[in-house]
């Protein structure tokens, strides 16, 4: 079961709200569609996200009927709608650049030969994405012990990335090594990915797990059951500071105070050194009724006020190392995340 | 609405799993339905479990009918299927240790002069919690600044409670007495208390109020958003460990990192001087079935692994303070909480 899959004229989206009940598969035929699907996070998690909106922009180029001399309008308008679905993970900005840059050079091929030039550069980073999550895991399990207890939030595995990854491509990187790992999965409120997506991921792969809720996180770091915690990240600023899901934060703070290590999975197209602190990262706030109710049920009147921001910002300081493709970022992060990115 | 009705030959009990839509009423006629009641969490919220338990007790007495030799017997079978009910609030054993004091100090005069003893015994627990929650919302309300933004966990309301509440009868005696007080309401998965049963309790009183996930006090108080935070109690060891609903440890950990004070609110018959710490406070916990569905809804399948302790345990050191009926306690906690039971 894959997030996504490029089926020559489409794109075959995986939704999961609908999981892990339910199978459900939207065939995107235009930009719109993929545009909507990950402002409604049929898909989400940075790096899918990535590469939802290369293959949205390549759908959007082949979409185009008119002038040569009308498509670099038009594939700014695309751009620009992709872009708006989702504001906090910056893979969505980066994939769409590196599109941008492809269509630049190409610019003056016919346009059959640049339609087929962008969806092949959609297919290379689905491709780099497979490639570097395998690296991520790599990487990422020289430091898993060879009995560990890992706790995680969100989901972070296949159903986040084009296949394998990233946090949990580790855990899947390290049980594949015969480590003994058992992860603890926080539920990850109010959509659930925890649940819904790693749970019901590590039951297929049958990697011992425990599903929590939110909340009792502290609990079992005061229990001393916890040897590590490896999450996502959604943008990470030049100084290390990382946007992830909500409740990333709070678990940085709970392992900072239990002495636990505390780590960020990430591909490097995750970083944004434009951004010198995460001040400055936008945090996508999403619609009360996700609070309000829950798969179709009501759980509080909607004159109940709620506040539902996507994610928050770990400060660099709770932050051990960032595992990325080309290696552990250890602190001080604003120096050798630069260093890293130049290798 | 209340959470408890004395009817004179029954006990009118709210059936809290259903709110806040549907209004359903157990009428309990045995000290059976009682402890069902409590078990299921049909009443919950340590102080009225106490005074729930005390009416089972009464009802027990009621039900029976032998011969005057056999009553000792009957009762301690009641007092034992009542206590097993549930380990973690103190408030219940020590009801039920009061209703078994008088049952000691009426036990020669008739069978009917007995039973009325124990309703009145129990009445007069209600009546007594009545009281207290509103000498903890006056004590509490001396702490609370002219405009507050206060951030809670679970219901500690009215429901909760015979009437009034403990941390929330707090918010209600400074919302009365003018003060601006607005309220994040955790909304404390999995029984979703502080979104049924809390969030909704305020909508009726008008207090202002924002329904979070659990997951996103770290991101309040990160943005400075949290003035104080207030819980309530399941049970208070002599050195001020405390146990209350699972995630407050959580909260108690991130409001220490963010200097934001953290107040416990509760009766002192939520203390217990015979544990000398939280290690010994027996921690329930409950069906896997509460994280794996929700409202009714599946979330994962039967076979994902869970873990589902009701009570989490924060220790003395992160508490500013206790806020009981005989006035605030505060550190250190060994000296001053026997200090204030035998005041």
């Amino acid at each position: 079961m894959k997030a996504l899959q490029w089926q020559g004229d489409y794109l075959l989206i995986l939704d999961q709200t609908k999981l892990p009940f339910e199978e459900k598969y939207r065939e995107a035929r235009s930009y719109l569609e993929v545009a909507e699907a990950i402002k409604n996070m049929e898909v989400r998690g940075a790096p899918v996200i990535g590469a939802a909106a290369a293959y949205g922009f390549a759908l959007g180029a082949m979409e185009y009927q008119g002038e040569m001399n009308g498509l670099q309008e038009h594939m700014k308008e695309v751009r620009a709608v992709l872009e708006s679905t989702r504001p906090t993970a910056v893979n969505l900005f980066w994939a769409l650049r590196k599109m941008e840059d492809k269509l630049r050079e190409v610019q003056n091929s016919s346009l059959d030969q640049i339609k087929q030039a962008l969806v092949n550069e959609a297919n290379t980073i689905a491709e780099d994405d497979r490639r570097m999550n395998r690296l991520i895991g790599e990487y990422g399990n020289t430091i898993v012990p060879e009995k560990a207890n890992i706790l995680t939030h969100c989901n972070t595995g296949t159903l986040a990335t084009v296949e394998y990854g990233t946090a949990l491509g580790i855990v899947r990187a390290a049980y594949e090594s015969g480590k003994k790992v058992h992860v603890y999965a926080g539920e990850t409120r109010p959509f659930l990915q925890g649940a819904r997506l790693t749970a019901w991921e590590l039951l297929q792969e049958k990697i011992p797990h425990t599903l929590i809720t939110d909340s009792m996180a502290g609990y079992l770091m005061q229990q001393n059951k916890v040897d590590m915690v490896i999450v996502g990240a959604d943008r990470i600023a030049a100084n290390g500071d990382t946007a992830n899901k909500i409740g990333t934060y709070s678990l940085a703070v709970l392992a900072f105070a239990h002495e636990i290590p505390f780590y960020v999975a990430a591909p490097t197209s995750t970083i944004d050194l434009k951004l010198s602190s995460g001040d400055e990262i936008p945090v996508e706030e999403r619609e009360g009724k996700e609070i309000r109710m829950f798969m179709g049920v009501r759980v509080v009147p909607e004159e109940v006020q709620v506040y539902n921001p996507a994610f928050d910002i770990t400060p660099a300081k709770y932050i051990s190392g960032i595992i990325t493709e080309k290696g552990i970022i250890s602190p001080p992060f604003t120096v050798n995340l630069v260093k890293m990115l130049v290798k």
